[in-house]
């Protein structure tokens, strides 16, 4: 077997990349800017270089590397085809071809980002000891990844597990980003958070968040400290969060919903805003799920990159 | 490669037995009655007896069969484990030990019965070439069946696929037998069409449905003649059952859903009800999925508990 694997995680700005043990030990981790330019045409070729530089500065050769897995923040398919990455400008192409062969026939594999980051709180986050869980990233949108039976759930076009978009109310005026009304993201998400905050605020009643700057993470720091209007956001996010995340495990049944990015920093607090609408809109035999915090923050993609290989 | 297999979908009154070649062509089907007395513990035995009895008139020896695969309507974990059959009388024991026991060693493999039924379909039925689908039964209640990479998605407890009681709609007054309100079911069932029906019949428009006895499929012939009642039902049933796919298919990314059940004898007409509000629910990169009939009716449990064996 193998002793090292590369994980790589591509975003809009930096492409994270980390170089691992075979059992999950960081051996190294490294950031290079992602140039998007062109259609991003240099992304994978400076990813190549940024490895094998690695491999000579560890005196590693290429048996000694069981491959190297990528995330891309667009939706994937089982065979290693993105399907347009509008922030990395990418149209349609088979990434772990042309990756590895840009390293002398390397094994790739490439996955959805949000998908491999669930893969990683899996296996070394907030998921360890779950086969079958929902990672869901509450940032700038909603994210969801989905692992059943320990692999992940990719769907027809890799867009499985893209939870933002499930509709969960019907009286909303404002647009969403996908152009539909009323989707979980425009209540979970950190940019949802403020919307709420927004709304309320266009009232007379007293709050801190009146002061200083509006944002998500201002929001539960507020709640903590027994705000009313903090109080109304953090039960109308836990109210369309609860009743999305009851469809979800009405869909997948599974053992334990495990929520990072930006909006999870506010930490266990939010589960008491969630669970009560979870659990009164859930179908019973899943009311019993776990609820827990990831761990890995932005190295959860690294970390389920390097995993898909492994598998 | 053994030869032969058995399917066996257990239901609350009868089980349904087939005795398949290995490439899924029918020997022989035929059905016992389910005998539910005593917590159902002669089930088990009944149909191990008739499987015996089946093999001994083909002059079959146990070599040449692969083994039985067993559908159970109630939840059944990955070790075929059911979690509670309320209609069989069962609790909580291992099914496929049990027959397996009852059968001299034989392979046994179970699941539950919305799920069996969806691989059925898959494999021989209206899903056939889809790898990613989901099955959704409109009969009593609604049952749905997801089938990822050709395999079924069994859920922590075996619940995976309940998409009944995904919740739709937020003023409902009348309880789903869940316990909830506003559940998919209520609206898109048999019994939900009916329901919707009965509430529109109360206002004194002319309808053709005030006559003889009220039924889905009384709802739907009504709807091919331009019965204006009956295309206001039809719309309700198409707006929940679209919305509460468009939210199974953020979750999944099916390639299809394959919809069976009494209330799709109506036929392709459905689908010009549930698209226009799937499409515009959804999120676009799931709009361009199938939708198919289901094709095997009934037999579709036998067929998909023989093919979970041959897997």
């Amino acid at each position: 077997m193998s002793q090292y694997v590369f994980g790589v995680d591509i975003g809009g700005t930096t492409v994270k990349l980390g170089f691992f043990e075979a059992n999950g030990n960081v051996v190294d981790k490294w950031e290079i800017p992602t140039r998007t330019e062109n259609g991003g045409e240099a992304i994978l070729p400076d990813v190549a270089e940024s490895i094998q530089k690695k491999m000579q500065e560890k005196g590693i050769t290429k048996d000694a590397v069981a491959g190297v897995g990528v995330g891309v923040p667009g939706p994937v398919d089982a065979d290693g085809v993105v399907h347009v990455a509008v922030n990395l400008g990418w149209g349609v192409f088979n990434v772990s071809e042309t990756l590895s062969g840009l390293l002398d026939g390397m094994e790739v594999k490439t996955g959805n980002d949000a998908n491999v980051a669930a893969l990683g709180e899996m296996w070394k986050g907030g998921g360890q000891g779950y086969k079958n869980m929902v990672a869901v990233t509450l940032g700038t949108g909603v994210g969801g990844g989905i692992i059943i039976n320990g692999e992940i759930l990719s769907g027809a076009v890799g867009a499985g597990g893209e939870i933002g978009h499930i509709h969960v109310e019907d009286d909303e005026q404002d647009i969403c980003g996908c152009k539909n009304r009323g989707c979980l993201e425009q209540y979970a998400s950190a940019t949802g958070v403020v919307r709420l905050a927004k709304r309320k605020l266009q009232g007379d009643e007293e709050s801190v968040l009146r002061n200083g700057e509006l944002s998500a993470k201002a929001v539960f720091d507020a709640v903590k400290a027994g705000d009313k209007v903090a109080i109304w956001v953090a039960q109308q996010f836990g109210y369309y969060l609860g009743k999305g995340l009851a469809a979800v495990a009405g869909v997948v049944n599974p053992e334990a919903f495990v929520i990072g990015g930006g909006v999870s920093k506010a930490g266990e607090v939010l589960f008491e805003y969630i669970k009560p609408y979870y659990e009164s809109y859930v179908f019973h035999a899943s009311r019993n799920v776990d609820f827990k915090l990831a761990t890995l923050g932005n190295d959860a993609g690294i970390y389920g990159a390097a995993k898909m290989v492994l598998d």
